[in-house]
């Protein structure tokens, strides 16, 4: 019985580390060097090998290394194989760190004084206070929900929208396509932390973003192929957006030559809002290897059918 | 009984309103339109007049518009005059906002990828947890308290340092001129937010900022004179610090051939950390008002042996 890891190779060593520290009775082996592929029953990778079910005839349990299943083609993967995202507490730190970096940077003008400073000018802007700046978080899962309740403690406008009802207390929140024009015309700074799906690939196109008040900003940290990349442009163009961070696009890297690197409205960070932490990941799938060997359902065991 | 306002004129009409609505009864009046100085009992000021007790001989108490009283010359002010700081939540919010958003900044490597982007780079760092991220505040007041409140939601390894002694939860506090030494070598972000005094002017200096670790950082929301920045400049140029973030300067407005302005290492924010809200000073003010009155002491009376 192996646990088979594919994915970053450095990581991988911390995670074979901690695995013999914390389940010495389970062999753990790092792709390429898989060993006796009938042994393989759990595989905790980025990306699955190709055929997997042949390849690994006897796998009980695909993990995914990251917190969305996307990158997965989850018609290629047995039907009786549980498929689990990873939820762990780092991934939900470092997005936290992030979206609230990305909310102060805006409310707080800090790109406009980056500016000024170059200019070697030195103006002091009207501060606003965080109540009056109204933030916006479309998806509403463990990313999401955790986000908002940071961003509360400061005092913003806090709502967030999802296709299903949610409840957040000191958070407005809105539900289904039908609340998604009232969501985006009450924001002024729009965070994307929706899972990819068929439902929400390319659903930051113009009439979405269009919906937001001029002048609003968005921070992209869901996944590249939920923005339309250039409708985004043609918003900030027009003096519609006023800003946009992006921490995912289509492709990554992005190439050198894209108009989003020296757009002066585009701010890019190279997927670095958040990543699975070995120390904090190794426990969740010790865990909910726990889970599943006793017969118990997986924390972040995904819907086939929602596609999260 | 006048109330007389001596600060920025345009706030100073937000003031006006907000008196007028609050305390109709209370004549307002906004520097040079003193009408008769003899019916002047309380100024709120940044700077008061030359020879306040000349100038204005009934005065009864005498407010600072900002968070300190370290622009007073408390010598020319009669010793029966309280002398009451500005303690009200829109400064703590501010601050609060801008302490945060710099640790972040440093933490997360926000001005590496900032020269990333300038250089067409996609490349990502390692992300370290916050609890591997040593914050060290210096002064436990109001502001500082605060900020450490909400820095430790964020899991960052939290110290402050005070002259006397404190507790705040999950805060390592340490106190006194023996404990400095240990606080700064467990400090890698050095946050000063202490009041300007004899004791603390141009207390940033070779001797104490060479006792953080090499590679600490420097958040400088104090007062532009708690720095020597002769030594500041050769500490980031020797690479025993790394980055300056400086809201306040010795002169502001910084002038223009300043080498901070150029200096790689350090970020300049115009004295925007935190203002004093008017409506919220106004009902600090107006409750501090009602205190006197009725014989009580008022919230940030300051001792004048103690300078804060």
């Amino acid at each position: 019985m192996t646990f088979l890891y594919k994915a970053d190779p450095a990581r991988g060593k911390v995670w074979a580390r901690l695995f013999a520290e914390r389940a010495p009775h389970l062999p753990f082996k790092i792709w390429p060097d898989v060993g006796d592929p009938e042994q393989v029953r759990y595989l905790v990778a980025w990306q699955p090998p190709d055929d997997p079910t042949r390849t690994l005839p006897n796998l009980e349990v695909l993990f995914s290394v990251g917190a969305g299943v996307d990158q997965f083609d989850l018609s290629g993967i047995a039907a009786h194989v549980p498929v689990v995202r990873m939820i762990e507490p780092g991934i939900v730190e470092g997005m936290v760190e992030y979206v609230t970096h990305a909310v102060l940077t805006i409310h707080r003008d800090f790109f406009v004084y980056a500016a000024q400073q170059q200019q070697v000018c030195w103006r002091d802007l009207p501060v606003r206070s965080a109540s009056s700046c109204r933030v916006g978080v479309l998806g509403l899962g463990m990313l999401g929900t955790a986000v908002l309740e940071r961003l509360r403690l400061f005092g913003y406008a806090c709502a967030g929208w999802s296709r299903s009802e949610h409840r957040i207390e000191g958070v407005e929140c809105y539900a289904g396509d039908s609340a998604l024009d009232a969501f985006l015309a009450r924001t002024d700074i729009l965070v994307c932390l929706l899972p990819l799906t068929p439902a929400t690939r390319q659903m930051l196109d113009a009439r979405l973003l269009g919906k937001l008040p001029r002048g609003a900003s968005l921070v992209q940290t869901g996944r590249g192929a939920h923005l339309v990349q250039d409708d985004l442009l043609q918003l900030l163009d027009d003096g519609h957006l006023r800003y946009a961070l992006l921490d995912v696009t289509t492709p990554e890297p992005l190439p050198r030559e894209h108009p989003f690197w020296r757009h002066p409205g585009i701010r890019i960070t190279p997927h670095i809002a958040s990543a699975t932490r070995p120390e904090t990941a190794v426990e969740s799938v010790l865990d909910n290897l726990r889970r599943h060997q006793a017969g118990l359902p997986m924390i972040g065991q995904i819907d086939r059918h929602r596609g999260y």
